[in-house]
């Protein structure tokens, strides 16, 4: 059994992590913390692995703290900065345990991590490449920082093929073509009743290949904390992004 | 049997249509005439219905032509304005046969009229709408006319019900939302492999309805043109629209 | 403002009205009644209408009861058979108040409700139909009583147009190709992360038209209970079937 | 430039070969072969690689007469049993050149080979995995070879993650869950319109990964055979299966 701390457990990623932990077989709650509560509580002794889900005002604080007591972190926050992510690995090269481990994601969804790598293995291969985003209308920025991401991982994959321009003879267009990022075209739907969704479409003459992750609320970043949870103390120093902990 | 004379047989189209009507069970090859052919050929005696698939600069002609010549005219070449419909009105008034009729459709694929269609009668049950159209590369106009009469439909049938504008919380984007029609957000999607495709997404709080018209070749038009080969004779003067000719 | 009471209030789908009918601008809640509380509290001078979200063994009684305090009913219960809508419709019968309204609908969800009729609408104009319902693994039945309703729904229109069998050259098949009901194959998927979720595919020559409704969560019901609450007293005696309150 | 021939040029596979052949960049047309030509024809001073599509019956042979050619063969012909390729490997095994190169595929198309690895890469994420392929009505098979592919795919992804069964709770089906192969659950779809369709349905607690593979006609393998072209003789000896040609 791994014995998991929460961190942020009064919030509404922290709540469903501690339903996680407890439900999972081969992990158990430790302590439940939240704002206020003293972090020296968390130790070797009580906790193999601590999984922080606060805000970014206080998440590098919290990390900071959690490897100085010698546990291993999982880290869901966001909001994490060049210049942050080199205090962490500062302070797990002080830190007195060589194998302490660190690993932090900005996206636990593992349909949506594999997405994102799956493009990046098929882009190579089609003349054309779009993503269409589709979001609830309560949020604030488009496109979706995955759907940028993913973008990027198919100009990549291309320009590292050799690959040219993708075909487009579109003469009009009032913007319906939507963004382009990195030569990539993105969309962004927002529509009620959606959570979070990625459709990358990929196309050559005759053919087409769509991958497709749809989160539907929440409970969608728990089997990728526990895969995170599980993964986290065999990978020593600071780890980025859950694609790491998959077997691909 | 319904005789059906071709004109511009040559064309893909029309290629397309002489064989339709050639297989079908209902119907049967009259005349296969193209340009420089002598329309004062097609007439009663040996055509019921001509089917006129041509280019926007001789299509008039043609068709105010056939009503001289008394046989009823189904039209799919595209490029008519309400000058030139005047002017088929004023024919089929002159004509001598009161009950002459002339059918001309801008889009011919069943599952596109009924995606429209169907647009219309669930909009106003929805908070959010939003529409996709996908297309093959070589598409110089972006969105399809199809996805622009699509956001019409959805606008006005909110406008009726009494909607107002649709949630979106969007402040920052640099394009991906795509073009705003009447008030309804369109994309437009172009890849290798596709031809022409539309998807209209329809969204309350935790529910969603999705309505996909694909077109995937030339031949997805020919169970309307039959269907309106079928169904012309028995709507005299001009009908314009293929859902005239639904049973909706 | 429309004064609702709500049976069943502490039940799953009881929760979600009370707070669909606190929220909504042209809805507010009367009582809150669950199993136990005596339904006289109900009556005219508090209530306009009454939901009933209950269970099948008392639902009957609730809605007999209702009749007789001279409030309309809208219904989500399940299990009506033609005997319990029969005692319904003679309570209705000798009501006092002659314009008395009972409502009893199978499925809230409008999308769901939608599909099943675009699918009446469609079918005749496609040679081929089938029906993929997708749901949670924890549903004990396969296929969803509105995959059923769809599949007969798709058969009548069939049928009245006078269309035959749908092409199909199978010859050797283990099972894949699903159930057949009233001549419509119909496929179940169950799979963990989804809710509710239909989808209906019609194909005719180089085209395809796909009706999809997706329910993700109970909210979903939620606009069509609205709806319900807000339609019922226009149409004394007693309706079955959301789609009788949209206006098609 | 690869000197290309091709073998069985006048049927409707190689009909495409030859222009997909003649207007790729980096190859060209050596001899357009069919039944009754000569293949001894071909040899290493007009041919790099022979392309074979023709029928079962004839395959061996011809593969067996190119190969003591003495050129580099691409096989898209099917039918290929153990014993047969045993008889390949002895003839490869025996032939002077000792990097002499023979490759055999099931399928071509890039879109439906990455589907299937991409499934595999999958399933050991996601508790449920089922497969939806969908064809066109003339198809005798059901379920497609694809798709049985597909589900042992699947089925030894998740044996060799230590899985056990998928959760299904389904008591009363009278066939719509489908075809159990190695323990996933198939559904064919026979839909006038399509030609070869798979769809790959992956899910977990709130989300779900859906992997899509469209083949729209037969055009759809011209860049899988080009690209074995490209890559059969940098592959001495017998290779099967595009996906020893894609860097995955």
């Amino acid at each position: 059994m791994i014995k998991v701390s929460v961190i942020g457990a009064k919030g509404r990623m922290g709540g469903n992590v501690v339903n996680a932990v407890t439900q999972a077989d081969d992990t158990e709650l430790a302590l439940a913390l939240d704002a206020g509560d003293d972090l020296t509580q968390v130790n070797p002794d009580n906790t193999d692995v601590a999984v922080e889900f606060t805000v970014p005002s206080v998440s590098l604080d919290n990390v900071l703290a959690l490897i100085g007591q010698g546990v291993d972190v999982v880290v869901g926050t966001t909001g994490w900065t060049d210049e942050k992510l080199d205090q962490v690995r500062a302070a797990l090269a002080a830190a007195p345990r060589k194998d302490q481990a660190v690993f932090i994601a900005p996206n636990f969804a593992i349909s949506a991590v594999l997405a994102d790598y799956f493009a990046g293995l098929a882009a190579r291969y089609f003349e054309s490449a779009e993503v269409v985003e589709l979001h609830h209308p309560n949020k604030v920025d488009a496109p979706s920082g995955t759907a940028i991401h993913t973008a990027h991982t198919i100009a990549d994959a291309r320009r590292a093929a050799g690959l040219g321009p993708m075909p487009d003879a579109t003469e009009t267009d009032g913007g319906s073509r939507g963004q382009v990022i990195d030569g990539v075209h993105v969309h962004a739907v927002r529509l009620r009743g959606l959570n979070a969704h990625e459709e990358v479409l990929l196309g050559n003459a005759g053919e087409q290949l769509t991958i497709r992750a749809d989160s539907f609320d929440r409970g969608s970043f728990m089997p990728g904390v526990l895969l995170a949870v599980r993964s986290v103390s065999a990978h020593p120093g600071l780890t980025i992004g859950l694609d790491k902990f998959l077997d691909l």
